[in-house]
Order: structure tokens, then C-alpha cells, then sequence
């Protein structure tokens, strides 16, 4: 299944589902090197849709690779303006936008140092939150398989049928096994839409996780709104931001979450980079404490970029009644782990997620890193501002 | 020849008596998808040199081939703004810059309508030319074989034979099989300059070039001054602004260019596109008359694009003493087969090429495209202010 067909429906799905595209729309492009088929099927399926330009970014890890071995530790987190300007304007021209995440080479960063490695958030451009906090753009991530991320997924298969047995599983979780993946795709989202509305009329003030390792209270917003990924533009252009996408999110209070977490799956950063084992400990809604078994000091030089670094600004729920979770496959990939656990973000929150009020209160930085706090052992149980708890999430069932 | 050793070497050489980076120097880098291997070795070779950052732009020419397929016509010339941002930044922040010329796809381009493949300059950005002018950038253009290049190069044999036939001859006239790379080139640049100032010497007032299909007089300004590809910036950087280099060139008078010229080799544009058979003839300056064997259209476009584009910005003088000629192989690309005849541009000039007060008469456009008029039976005579005629070229031997 690794032929022409299943390349193109996923591209059409993230054209159509996912950004959805607008005639005499710019599109722009994140994919690294290696990704060039995938980009090269969603260029056309963009144009044949209309597409004023596509504007594809290859980033290339192996570049990054030399940056860190070789360049001066005080420029490591340097960035030309020019990043930060197409990212801006991709906004300001109202553009749609796709990031492919497919890891292309898991050992590509073998060796490094962690604390060099984080000063250098690439592919993560600073200025992307502001543009997704504006919704000035119409945006998606989707997965492409390759052949070194499926060896690393199935090391005990062969190449050919690890690659084989990745796709059947990506398009599996993306919906493209169903006759009408749209139609499948809307019969999810009015799930996890439904899932939100019981959270907000709960209208919780905070969230307790408890499990091994876990003893977290995340304090949230007077106004925090629960939602699923399908996102509106302040144009009105609905697109999914995640595909696939099976989580509840909204954004926290960052000055109030208090306690323990231990990450249930790894954290892989944007450009592969990871930290295995992690353990943070909160004070005041700051992460004082960073530890893991291997990575650690890659994730601290992130969290200490700035002030908003080290506290949250996403919180989501996610069941196991979607796709991925019940596989049980660790995919070693955020866009994919992320929807099969609940997680929460250190960085950059989301102001739409919040009344007028609160977006003074929204955890603002150039980072945004999700790492995985849920599985079936970790309860969580919402807190109303009466002080009555009500259990959320068990067993990866909702409770509410 | 494939292996690891000549592609550093080459990477090397691009940085070093290339572009000549300086430390802190942001490097900027045009190339193709299919020149991973050559931008990598590149960056190790910045990075280990002291360069502040590494910035690859990879130009995907199959994302090109579905605009020109499937987009509509009147949005082909457009291009987002951060292009050009990018470009005048690299000169504001007086960037190092290589572009990687090297053929991944002869063939990409096949069977569709040149007159729409015209309208889309890319990988060429036209504020790349007012960079070029300021003189603040230093910069350098390097080959990189790939396989399909090799195989249109080298039709008649096996893939790695031609690949390792290609890569034996780019070394070559790369200087790259001296024991002292360097002092190769400075004694060729020497030779070079010393050929700039006896055309300076001269002060010819215009140029004819006869030949079959060929009579053509270009006129010069009167302070329009010869010199090699060795560069120097604003700030006192030398560079080399190809390898190989072996013309000298200085910059036309945009208006006083009369008669028939037939190119000796096909044009090839910088996205791979290309003219064959190419016949253009001058009134007052202007290309009044384009034809082709095929993909006129093609150049009529780009020509079309403003009043410059129709006019000359360049004339250069190649001998046959450098490397490329006496090999006798047409390689199919611009920068190794300009440096083996003499040629021409249309479209932007070079203002530093005369002196302040004709800065304002030198040639300004988004293009400029470099097609080839020189070979062994295609004579140049130089024209004296008072109407003495002087042979300059002969069967590609310097009569000066």
C-alpha cells in the first residue's frame, strides 16, 4: 500500500479537510527533506483547487545536524528575520498552510548535546503562535510515512512490510479506510464537539491528574472554553488543525498549576529531537523542576527562552474511543501520540480559547512544546469552584 | 569518483574561494531537491568556518511543473513578497550566498507550453539582481552532478560510468585535481584579468560578432569596463561569482544593439527550461525578433516582463584556454556552458561594471538570461570610437 494512490488521497485530505483551501489562496508548506512526494501530491491537488501559490519550506534536519556539531553555542539561537516575516505575513495574506510531520531519520540528532539542541527551536518559527493565535490562517498538520520511521515504529519487521503495516495504520486513523472519510471525519468531530459541551457546562475552575508518577492541578481560565480541533478562521474558513485529530483542548490559567506530572510517552520536538522519561514539577504555575532519562537539558533551553516558557498554555483531553489509542502503537511522533493520550503545553496558549477578558491572562512565549500526561491508569477529575470534584477521564472513558 | 571526499572538496572550495565566507556571516543557499548531499556538505563546511547561520532555500521543480500544469494563467508570474524580503536582506545584512547549478531532472519540464513556463521566473527572484548590483553580497554559483545530469551529458553509457565521467570533468574544471586548487585559480584569474585590461586598454566602443547565422554589434558605454569573475564587495570581500569561471564580461550599452544573432548552444533557463535553436535579432537595443527549434515562447515571456527584458545587460568574452572548451562536452547548463563561449544577457546589468556617470544608462530589469554566441567559427571584432576595427577573438584564441 505504499503506491501512488494513498499518497494523493492523504494530500487531497489535507487540502480539502484539513487547510481547506480557498481559490486564490497562497498555501504554504513545512515538510523537511524527504518529504518531497507528499509535498509535491499536495501541490497538486492545491493548484488544481486554485491555489494562487504554494510555497513549500524544506527543512533540513541534517543542516540543522552541522549547526549544532560546529556553530558558535551564543548564535544557536539565532534566526534570520525573514523566518519570522514569511510566517508573519502568511497571516497578514490570510494564507493556508500545511506542516507535514513524518519523521525522516530518527537518528539524526544521535550524539548531540540536549542543552545545544534546545536552544535551536527550527522548525518552529517564534511567530507561528501569533498567527495561530490571531486564526489569520487556515492550517493543518498531517502525517507521511516513511521507511525509517516505520523501522523505528515495527523494528521487527522488514522494511517493506514495516512501511506497508504504517501506512495501513496512518490512513486507518486518518479515515481514509472509510468510503467517506469527510463523512467520517464530521461523525468524530460532532463526538469530541459533544465532549467539549459537557466540559463547558461543567464550567470547572481546575483539573487533577492522578496516576503513577502524577499528582498535577492545572488551574484554568474564569472563561476557559473547551474545543476540538476544527477551527474557524476570523474570516470564517473552518479547518481541522490536526489530521487526525482526536483531542478537547482549551488553554489554562498559567500562573496556577501545582504538583508532579511524569510524561506517558516520550516528548519528540519539531524537529525530532526528544526527551525520554520526563518529570516536571510545578510551583506557582512555573515548571521548577525539569528531570528525565535522557533529553532533559534540551527541553530546560527551550522553557528558559523566555518567561512563558516554563508554564502552560494547553491543556487537552483525549478518550480511547478514537483511532489511535486503541492501535496501542507508539508512533514516536507528536501529531500522532498527541491524540491518543491527553497532554498539555509548555509555551504558547491560544487566546481564541478564552472570552475578551482573559486573553490579558493567556500564557504567552516562542515555544510550544506538548508532551503526553494521560493513560488508562491517570484519572482526571474536574474541580468546580465550589470545590466539587467530579471525575472527567477513566480508563480513557469519559465520566461526565 | 562519487564518494564522500570530491563532494566535500567541491563544498569546500564554494565556501572558501567561492563565496569566500566570512565569520558571523549568515550564508544564504539556492538549490534543488536532488542536492541534499552537496547542501549538507556545505553547511558543515560554513558551520566549521565560523558561519553564523545556515539558511538552504530548496527549490522543488516538480511543485513548479503542477503550477505551470494547473494554475490559472494570469497567476503565474506573481510571487510572495517574502521572496523578495529575502533576497534584499541578504544584502542589507551583507549575507555569504551559494546557488547549487546542477540538472535533477532534464526532463521535468517536458510537454508543457512554454509560453506559461515563461511567466514563472523561479527559482530566479528578480530582486536577486539589485543585490548583485549593490555589491553586497558575496557570493557564488557551483556545480553538483547528479546522476540524470550525467546521463544527458553522456548518453551512451552506463549511469555510473556517465555519473563518474561527470563528476571526473566538473573536477576538473573545477580545478579540483590540482594538488593546489587555490593557486590554480589565482593563475587563471591572473591570465583573465590581464585579457580585462588589454580589452580596457582598447576602449572599444562597440563589439561584432560574425559568424554562421551571426552578425551582431553591440555597443558599449563609454566608461563600460572588462573584468573576471573575481568580485569584490562593498566592504573589501574578494569573491568568485562562479567556479568555473573563465569569462571576462562588463556591461553593454542597453540601446545600441544591431542585427542577427544565432545562440551555438541551447539556453537554459535557471528552473531547467529551456530554448533550442534560438535566433534573436536587434533594433535599437531591443530584441525585436525571437525564434527558436522550440520554446521561443518560453523566452519571449521572460523578455515581455518589462521594457529591460528585452535588452542587453551583459557581453562576455570566453577563450579557449580555460577547461570547459577544450573538453568539448555540452553540458546542458548554464553556468559550465557560459564559461566555454562567449555569451550574452538579457535583461539586468551589472552597474558597477562602468563608471558613476553611466551607472544611470546601465540595463535594469527582473530577468537576465545568459545565452551563448561564441564558438571556434564566430569571430569578434572590436570597434574603435574612431571606426578602427581590431579582432578581439579568433577560433577562440585572444588576437589582442
Amino acid at each position: 500500500m505504499r503506491p501512488e494512490e494513498p499518497v494523493r488521497r492523504l494530500a487531497e485530505l489535507a487540502v480539502t479537510v484539513g487547510a481547506n483551501l480557498q481559490r486564490g489562496q497562497i498555501i504554504t508548506i513545512l515538510a523537511e527533506t524527504g518529504h518531497e512526494e507528499m509535498v509535491r501530491a499536495i501541490a497538486e491537488q492545491a493548484y488544481r483547487r486554485g491555489a494562487r501559490f504554494v510555497d513549500p519550506w524544506y527543512f533540513d534536519p541534517y543542516v540543522k545536524r552541522a549547526r549544532i556539531e560546529h556553530a558558535d553555542a551564543d548564535t544557536l539561537e539565532f534566526v534570520p528575520n525573514w523566518h519570522g516575516f514569511r510566517t508573519l505575513e502568511r497571516g497578514n495574506q490570510r494564507c493556508a498552510h500545511v506542516t507535514v510531520a513524518g519523521v525522516v531519520d530518527p537518528h539524526v540528532f544521535d550524539g548531540l548535546d540536549p542543552a545545544r539542541l534546545g536552544r535551536d527551536l527550527l522548525p518552529r518559527v517564534e511567530e507561528s503562535g501569533t498567527v495561530v493565535g490571531a486564526r489569520t490562517s487556515n492550517w493543518t498538520i498531517v502525517p507521511y510515512p516513511t521507511v525509517r520511521w516505520a523501522r523505528q515504529v515495527f523494528p521487527g519487521l522488514a522494511d517493506d512490510e514495516a512501511l506497508e503495516r504504517l501506512w495501513d495504520e496512518i490512513a486507518h486513523v486518518c479515515r481514509l479506510d472509510e468510503d467517506d472519510p469527510v463523512a467520517a471525519w464530521q461523525q468524530r468531530l460532532d463526538a469530541t464537539e459533544a465532549a467539549a459541551a459537557r466540559l463547558n457546562e461543567r464550567v470547572f475552575d481546575a483539573l487533577h491528574f492522578e496516576g503513577p508518577g502524577t499528582d498535577l492541578t492545572i488551574g484554568l481560565l474564569p472563561t476557559s472554553r473547551w474545543a476540538n480541533a476544527s477551527f474557524v478562521t476570523v474570516d470564517g474558513v473552518r479547518h481541522l488543525a490536526n489530521i487526525p485529530t482526536e483531542e478537547v483542548f482549551t488553554t489554562p490559567d498559567p500562573q496556577r498549576t501545582e504538583g508532579a506530572v511524569t510524561a506517558t510517552k516520550p516528548l519528540i520536538f519539531s524537529d525530532g529531537s526528544r526527551v525520554d522519561g520526563l518529570r516536571v514539577r510545578f510551583e506557582g504555575g512555573r515548571a521548577v523542576a525539569v528531570d528525565a532519562d535522557s533529553g532533559a537539558d534540551n527541553l530546560r533551553a527551550r522553557c528558559a527562552r523566555d518567561e512563558g516558557g516554563s508554564r502552560l498554555g494547553e491543556v487537552a483531553l483525549v478518550d480511547r474511543e478514537g483511532r489511535i489509542g486503541p492501535l496501542g502503537t507508539l508512533f514516536q511522533n507528536t501529531l500522532l501520540d498527541e491524540n491518543a493520550a491527553s497532554h498539555i503545553a509548555l509555551g504558547h496558549g491560544f487566546p481564541f480559547a478564552v472570552a475578551n477578558e482573559d486573553v490579558g491572562r493567556v500564557n504567552r512565549s516562542g515555544v510550544h512544546e506538548d508532551f503526553m500526561v494521560g493513560a488508562d491508569d491517570v484519572t482526571v477529575t474536574g474541580i468546580t469552584r465550589a470545590g466539587e470534584r467530579v471525575t472527567v477521564l477513566r480508563g480513557g472513558a469519559w465520566q461526565i
